[in-house]
């Protein structure tokens, strides 16, 4: 089978969770880096993979995907064998379905507009606005009080294995836990030690290890 | 098994889109309707179904699911003998995998917005916001300009096949034809046809039946 290759950034939260997804299957990949700054993303040749100009895009012989829990998903199924499995014992199923709903309509819409004002902004030289970051962390609070609930009778979210659901998680709560909305985690103990499991995962040091950082 | 309970109401594009899954799999179920002007799905014994309180949540037995994505999946898995497959092809499962999660991550945030601002709103009283619906119209635009090349090399989005990708559009197009933006559609012909192609589908009518619409 060809080589992957993933056209992305390693600073894109949609990157790393296919970075993360990669590595958790122990898979080798070339990463094509996308510069974004010089508006990469948005040319012939990057839309021809993603006509949404959006990374990562993922490239294997004559196989183009895009839209990032798609291509997790796409390596999960394909790679069923290989390294962690990524996927719930049978029976546990419809919950793995749930969670990773969840991930994608409850905790990405406020996490992502979340680090998009607190982190992403500041970094492009953008003003923070306050009432927004107000009215998106009562959001999240909400949503991981429902967490909460769920963690204190399963270790992991779609069940007692870590799995999809978990690590779409990683990108933005990574970023979160650096800013002063870490305090949203470490005051519910359930969250904070699923937290604490997730990101000492081997794969997501190397996601982080692929932006030099430790 | 046990019988299929669906609470929630004909009115939510999200139950809308249980209610065509389970049409298109011919599958019997109970709707348990849930008075949300009443504030049942904020009720202990519905967030004991759904903590998000949100409709639909769907039981079966002991089993108790819910994120509407979430359960056509389940129920495409489960019944995947019985009704239409809604599934591709195995050589193009992974485009499936693709254009639901663009259905997810592109179309429905534009278009669920779009409803709010110019069916829901004017329906419980509240004023229409014009500058958010020109935004929005833009970004829809956009979004179908990929769809209308994605359907002039594919019948339906995920392959040759109408699929869950297909389905799950159902309820937010279905509203979005019913009011001026109906243009946006009409102007792509191979959207266009689409749209026709999957609205027509007899599943779909007997969703429409259920809210005394024909």
């Amino acid at each position: 089978m060809a080589g992957i290759k993933i056209h992305g950034s390693v600073i894109s939260t949609a990157a790393q969770r296919v970075f993360a997804c990669l590595y958790e299957k122990d898979i080798n990949f070339e990463l094509v880096p996308v510069d974004m700054s010089a508006g990469e993303h948005k040319s012939e040749s990057f839309l021809a993979m993603n006509p949404f100009g959006q990374v990562p895009a993922f490239e294997q012989g004559d196989l183009y995907l895009f839209e990032s829990r798609a291509i997790t998903q796409y390596i999960a199924e394909q790679y069923a064998d290989k390294g962690t499995a990524l996927t719930c014992p049978s029976k546990t199923v419809p919950m793995l379905l749930v969670w990773k709903e969840v991930e994608a309509h409850q905790f990405d819409p406020v996490a992502s507009k979340l680090n998009w004002e607190i982190v992403f902004k500041p970094m492009f030289g953008m003003t923070t606005d306050p009432a927004a970051v107000e009215e998106l962390e009562a959001k999240l609070s909400k949503v991981l009080d429902v967490y909460e609930a769920r963690l204190s009778k399963s270790k992991f979210l779609g069940c007692d294995c870590f799995t999809l659901a978990d690590m779409h998680h990683l990108p933005n709560i990574n970023l979160l836990m650096g800013t002063q909305l870490k305090k949203l985690f470490d005051c519910r103990p359930h969250v904070s030690a699923w937290v604490a499991n997730i990101t000492a995962r081997p794969a997501w040091a190397k996601v982080l290890a692929l932006q030099g950082k430790k």
